[in-house]
């Protein structure tokens, strides 16, 4: 295109860019601040429960105890995948990335929802808890079948994070565990306009469904620059555990070689992410608790080092991967376990897509070869291959 | 967020935006110009093949006689389909619709990937590729597997037009069928950033992988927005064949009953559509040679009027509807094989965003209640939901 009078071309990446209005996540990044609806993070990790924080975000109020209740009744009644899906799983080579078979598994649930054709805002709040219930129940099923497990029963009186904790590790959690997965999964439930969270909008507002908005999220989740970063945070801690490397000459080391730290740094905060606050607690206290402070004490040593060296602050990436280590979860799930809480998130921001919806298609700037090139007929093309160059002219 | 001097609002749906280079697609909407790597549409469809296309757009240049001769046997070679995404397709129910199978089958093609964990520009052609090719045997499976019919064995001999007619309709098309559905997939296989190319390319910037991207892709081009539109104007053209009615008088009721015509108009071009141009050709002629006239000039009698009406030209929708129909392929698959096509261009752009990634991540302008709102304890939230409406303000 030319860029005309009528475009706007901002940096890469849309960075500044406001692509939508949303009334879910209040983001202040320069005072470290997140809410959700208005309610700020802290105060919602000190209360609250991953349930009513998905109450809170598809409904824009928190909800009266009859109306957690239901939902907490709804929830637990979706934890029951159909034997299909279950299949599904059993399909999945072992060498199959999580989250592939988790972007694949959450598709397939639109074969059986019972609401798949209708795009309503009703049927997608509901959409939303089944998506939720049951996206937990497929991180869960998938880990214990390709370790050669069977697939532990749901069990509906326990809390979503206390479920997902008994589906996943064969027992029922301590009461410690259960909370601080639970806080876990209210401090990633959203992030505003993060590129998941984009993924779904765009996807949804071509009138599509639920169910795609959702996988998309998943697909751009898995990427390292995103959902991917605290599996790479954990790496780095299970290196120099092995090694018994000294974890600020291990970093250092990387920092030499010109090579990122995962967990540090954010587009949007330039001070503390409040959520790094309440997961570096979490990862202290359960480290404590179960006797393996070390994950803790290297995390701490790292953080001290790379704030001190690179004036950056540790993200909610980077006290999280301690904590789901000494939760009982697998390296490689440590982004579906994202997906588990963002999933609330995710449904929410479709949800207000759809509520005021607009196409979301933006413009390219054409930079390729000049128009028109000549068609070239193939008998006229050379084979060696040492065709002069294409001129190539940045338009406008 | 609050707008400060680094933001940009601009109108909603980021219209008029431009969201990365790219050197791709170069469009003139004012004069009707579309053109691949800067070759005008018209001399592709005209002189090129589908096949020859995707060559152009994965490598920005033509190919040789011998590098067409090779991706040809590339494509012809990856036709199998595994046993598994078979057996997925069985999986799923009769009244499962063709897209989200579709969205579920490209996603589980990542479980069988040889490449799945790289994502160098070298890996990624190659996938792009074997998703070319796959993906179009999975709308024909999945056809034939839903009608109860056998799965047609593919023909390595024939071109990816004619293997897929021939997949599809359980024999080989005529050449005039053939080359129908050939320049029909050249029309239809990129478009800049429509909004199934950009949820591609917003999942690719993470660092997720090919999969991920054109399994968003699929699930955003499924709205009836964008790739569901051709399907909207089959639904009329088949309500006026059926009943009888005039197709003026029709179109005037819907209009009467304030009612879109699907197929009409497009934000990117102000004159013809250049698409458009060969559908309606092309429509025209196949019609004509199968002595189906009727779905052409009822088309033709919407088009004049919905012209002279509301000054809104003929999209690339319109009359692929009446063209696909003839062609023996089901309502319901329009859109599969729009993404038949696509497939192309979402690949051709996932690798240029990963030649020089940035992740895509834009800002929301808040517009929920007001930051802090109180964490009122459950027990003193009011059961009858007479709650006062929390303060709603705008900020910046």
């Amino acid at each position: 295109m030319t860029s005309s009078p009528s475009t706007v071309n901002p940096p890469k990446g849309l960075e500044g860019v406001v692509a939508t209005t949303s009334g879910i996540c209040y983001i202040d990044g320069e005072r470290g601040v997140l809410a959700y609806r208005g309610i700020d993070i802290h105060e919602l990790a000190d209360h609250s429960t991953f349930e009513e924080t998905c109450y809170l975000l598809w409904n824009a109020r928190l909800p009266t105890a009859t109306e957690l209740k239901e939902l907490h009744e709804r929830l637990a009644e979706e934890r029951e995948l159909d034997p299909a899906i279950i299949a599904l799983l059993r399909t999945a080579p072992r060498h199959a990335l999580p989250m592939d078979v988790l972007r694949t598994a959450v598709s397939a649930l639109s074969f059986f929802d019972v609401e798949e054709k209708s795009n309503t805002h009703e049927a997608n709040v509901h959409k939303a808890t089944r998506l939720t219930s049951q996206l937990a129940m497929i991180v869960a099923a998938y880990d214990r079948i390709r370790k050669g497990k069977s697939v532990v029963q749901p069990d509906r009186s326990l809390s979503h994070a206390a479920n997902f904790l008994l589906m996943l590790n064969g027992e029922r959690p301590s009461s410690t565990a259960e909370r601080a997965l639970d806080i876990a999964l209210i401090l990633h439930a959203d992030h505003e306009l993060n590129a998941s969270t984009f993924a779904a909008r765009v996807t949804a507002a071509t009138l599509s469904d639920m169910h795609s908005a959702v996988t998309s999220a998943i697909g751009a989740l898995k990427g390292p620059l995103h959902g991917g970063a605290n599996e790479a945070v954990f790496q780095i801690l299970e290196a120099i555990d092995r090694s018994g490397a000294d974890p600020v000459s291990y970093v250092k080391g990387m920092l030499a070689q010109k090579q990122k730290i995962p967990g540090f740094g954010h587009r949007v905060y330039h001070s503390e992410d409040p959520r790094a606050t309440h997961l570096r607690q979490m990862s202290h206290d359960l480290g404590h608790s179960s006797g393996q402070d070390r994950w803790f004490d290297v995390s701490k040593k790292i953080e001290e080092f790379v704030k001190s060296e690179k004036k950056l602050n540790a993200n909610v990436d980077f006290y999280s991967a301690s904590t789901y280590h000494i939760l009982g979860i697998e390296v490689d799930l440590f982004t579906p376990v994202f997906a588990v809480s963002r999933i609330s998130g995710w449904t929410a921001h479709v949800i207000e897509q759809l509520d005021d919806n607009r196409l979301i298609r933006p413009r390219a700037e054409y930079i390729g070869p000049v128009y028109p090139q000549p068609y070239v007929p193939i008998k006229k093309r050379q084979e060696d291959k040492s065709q002069p160059e294409e001129k190539l002219v940045r338009e406008g």
